[in-house]
């Protein structure tokens, strides 16, 4: 059985279980891809996203759709082309850093799914700024390659330089629409540098401009970190070695943080000679070098620089330009420090958001937003770290989050290895050192909740204490004029200023003198 | 990059992500190869698993064990050991019926997570009946195969038929104990014609004696319904197929409950001609089929005979046996009427007790049983399919089940296909009919549950009231024998009987008779 025959028999747990479902996961694997080859460029991404339905069905449940994705990435070398999209497990360069496509499964998984709902074959046009290729194909499941059924080469006189793909699948679009636009709505909030241009079966058009052109820095691939090793990968290493002379070299070159004195301490510890050649290493002394790095404390943090946070300033443009976050309401973004879990580096941030805005937007509650490695996580949301982090840990009381307090709460996480309990990607597990430091970045971010709910709270009760004050003083001052029997009313400006600044706080307050007028002119 | 490559680098999906839950899925695993070894031979299986620690290790976190799981099912062909154990997605023949291993990946994985950890060979012993086959090897990662370190083949005196297999790897057992007498537990409930003996590291013998000989039938491979095909399954039955002269003989040959009628009727529906030879058919046809068999309602039900289900008396066995249920308590199981969801068939088993047992055993509240294809689920329970029926859709106080009531809930499910939504098998998605057919299954094992409960506690009330009379009454004739300065008490038997017997259902209304008696006689 090929890689590509197990996926086939087995489709719903790469996220291709029903045609509705399918039709989003393709979607996001597509979407994914052409956002990754942006970023790896250096590029602000441009992604064109079109679902039309093919033309002259009669009606039914569901529907053969075709999906065009198009983006403005590094493009494929033609050479790649046909197994990029026509070879599950294709692209085994394993590279130490946060990426979008953990599994290298994505792309040809919808390739796949199309040609066994529709039979028809997947059309790539690619360049990498030269000429342009396109390749019509489809996978020959049983062998796992690909069949190519055409190869065209154009020129290319525009210099565009991206992949677009163009996949028909049977789908179900109505029931999933609601579930696409989130995801689009979600991916621009996270990589608020991304264009996203979408039209839909109906002709509908979406758009999500970016509101930066800033993009985070690129992860840097770095070599591992001694706690995450495992005696295989010691082999490999080992074995793809070819300058280390002694233990003590090999140490330092293969892993990172490990320089002439940990690596001497480290060695001994294991009870491994220094000046053993690499290659006479037993596989008993393997197995003792990886059960030692588990208990030795002396090796550095993992370095973090593989990973790419979106950093407080991104993150807070993407939210307020997709959620309408304003000047009154409580917005906070926090980027924790880099941290570990079984020897994977991972960072956590997490926003909080408050207000009139949410409020009007989302109702009551706490409203979660969850993300990995820059990609919205939408199921399953009650099986995942976030939601057990936010419900479960933090006693929202302390905060002045009541019931019907509205409450935005987002959270991304990134990481070289982010711990997926599924290859649909839905959600994260509980990853004890994941799980504190999400539920710390939380509370981070939403220490100013209290405060500022407080603060709205009083200036509300001012506002309506002043309003009392606006009614009735302006009354009371008539009455009292004609009681005075004098003709013109005194001036009630400097009372009511008096009044609203006695307490320092609420500047915000004299705000409403202007409604005063307006309702005393009545 | 090699299928065990992928596996190796995302051991999580397939349920080993950390030295405790890979102690726990390894030994499911192999536990779930051996019964299903003995059931195809319709053998009850005896099961012997032993897990032990490697001598002279330090105190750790994790340690080195040894994992031997013997059985007395098939074996496996000497010829066939080294890709069975050494080749991840080995196995391709592809059946239409119910069995447990559905990925054929879990005796791989956990020979390759023993090797990533401790990078000791496996041992696999097996005999078909005639010589024992000894083979000790490894799995070589990169390529996908076998290495085989020793093949000995030696004498069978005793006749023995099965397999063994020994397993080091790097685990944690304090932290999963708990889990895995559970796992055995309920293995022993859903598989009640099993013996299975563990004992664990600390040398305690565990004894799951069997109930019963009888095992359930055998499920029979069946040809696929129409309903479940996509076009990569008609392209591969075009190709297989060697006798069929018209398309009208390639329905009726190649799929179940396909007359000549039905054949007929349905290819003129997909506007196919019947004469046409299967291998002429072109792509644009082939998508007509499989879109024609969504809309045509011709076909019969799928065939049942793929399926075993565990039937109503051995999972009562089971049940009984594992729970120590007693004639008081209430046991009800179901085993519904075939289904289907997608083209798959399935069937859904559900079984109810109740009572002081149960009590006694759980405490308050609704405890739940998962089981699919005979495995049983212990992890994730909130986001299955099961649990979503048992908490949300049943409204419980129309069984007079409260707050407080003790109840079991057991569910199994079984299917040529089950949703599961990962590699790890531990939850099974909320498809609508499979979702239906639980929710009735659990009903319908209810069903007695209200009548079973107000009975309990009308006998108890009973018992209350005659405890009173038993206390009261002999206080009173004592005191009325003094009072009329008689010397023989009369003999108060009669009344208590008469007292017990006389009113034959509403007990209730003279139940309070005694708390008269008590009151009047302070």
């Amino acid at each position: 059985m090929s890689p590509s025959d197990f996926f086939y028999r087995n489709r719903e747990i790469a996220g291709f279980s029903n045609p509705s479902r399918a039709t989003y996961t393709a979607v996001r694997e597509l979407l994914e891809n052409s956002l990754d080859a942006a970023e790896s460029l250096e590029v602000p991404p441009n992604i064109f996203l079109r679902i039309s339905e093919v033309a002259g069905q009669t009606e039914s449940e569901t529907k053969f759709y075709i999906m065009r994705v198009e983006d403005n990435g590094t493009g494929v070398p033609a050479d790649h082309i046909p197994s990029a999209f026509g070879q599950i497990f294709y692209g085994s360069k394993y590279e130490l850093k946060q990426a979008r496509g953990t599994f290298g499964l994505g792309g040809t998984m919808a390739v796949l799914y199309g040609q066994i709902t529709t039979h028809e074959p997947v059309k790539i046009e690619s360049s990498t700024g030269g000429d342009i290729h396109e390749f019509i194909m489809n996978i020959d499941i049983q062998n796992n390659r690909a069949n190519i059924f055409k190869h065209n080469i154009r020129q290319n006189p525009t210099g565009w330089r991206g992949t677009s793909i163009e996949i028909q699948m049977d789908g179900d679009y109505s029931r999933i629409m609601h579930r696409l636009i989130e995801y689009l709505k979600q991916t621009a909030m996270v990589v608020p540098y991304a264009d996203i241009t979408y039209i839909d079966p109906k002709g509908r058009l979406y758009k999500y401009e970016r509101g930066t052109d800033t993009l985070p820095p690129l992860p840097q691939p770095v070599r591992p970190h001694p706690h995450g090793i495992d005696v295989e990968m010691v082999k490999r290493l080992i074995s793809t070695d070819k300058k280390s002379r002694n233990m003590k070299s090999f140490m330092m070159e293969n892993f990172q943080g490990v320089g002439a004195i940990t690596a001497e301490k480290f060695l001994k510890s294991a009870d491994i000679n220094l000046k053993s050649k690499p290659k006479t290493l037993s596989s008993e002394e393997m197995v003792r070098i990886v059960r030692a790095t588990k208990d030795y404390e002396g090796f550095k943090r993992p370095i973090a620089s593989c990973l790419s946070p979106i950093g407080v300033e991104l993150f807070e443009t993407g939210i307020s330009k997709e959620l309408g976050i304003s000047e009154d309401d409580y917005l906070k973004v926090v980027t924790r420090k880099p941290s570990t879990y079984l020897g994977y580096p991972f960072i956590v941030e997490a926003a909080v958001a408050a207000g009139n805005t949410i409020r009007k937007s989302h109702g009551p509650g706490i409203h979660i937003y969850r993300f990995a490695n820059r990609i919205p996580l939408l199921f399953d949301e009650g099986s995942g770290v976030i939601w057990k982090a936010a419900h479960k840990n933090i006693n929202w009381k302390t905060y002045s989050v009541e019931k019907d307090t509205s409450i935005v709460i987002a959270v991304h996480v990134c990481s070289t290895k982010i711990p997926y309990k599924s290859v649909g990607k839905e959600f994260m597990a509980d990853q004890p050192n994941v799980e504190k430091e999400v539920t710390n970045a939380i509370r981070e971010a939403a220490r100013g909740v209290r405060s500022y709910i407080s603060k709205r709270t009083r200036i509300q009760r001012e506002k309506r204490r002043l309003n009392i004050f606006n009614n009735y003083l302006p009354v009371i001052a008539q009455f009292a004029t004609r009681l005075s029997e004098k003709e013109e009313m005194p001036d009630i400006t400097p009372l009511l200023t008096a009044v609203s600044t006695v307490i320092p706080e609420e500047k915000s307050t004299l705000a409403e003198v202007p409604q005063i007028v307006e309702e005393s002119s009545e």
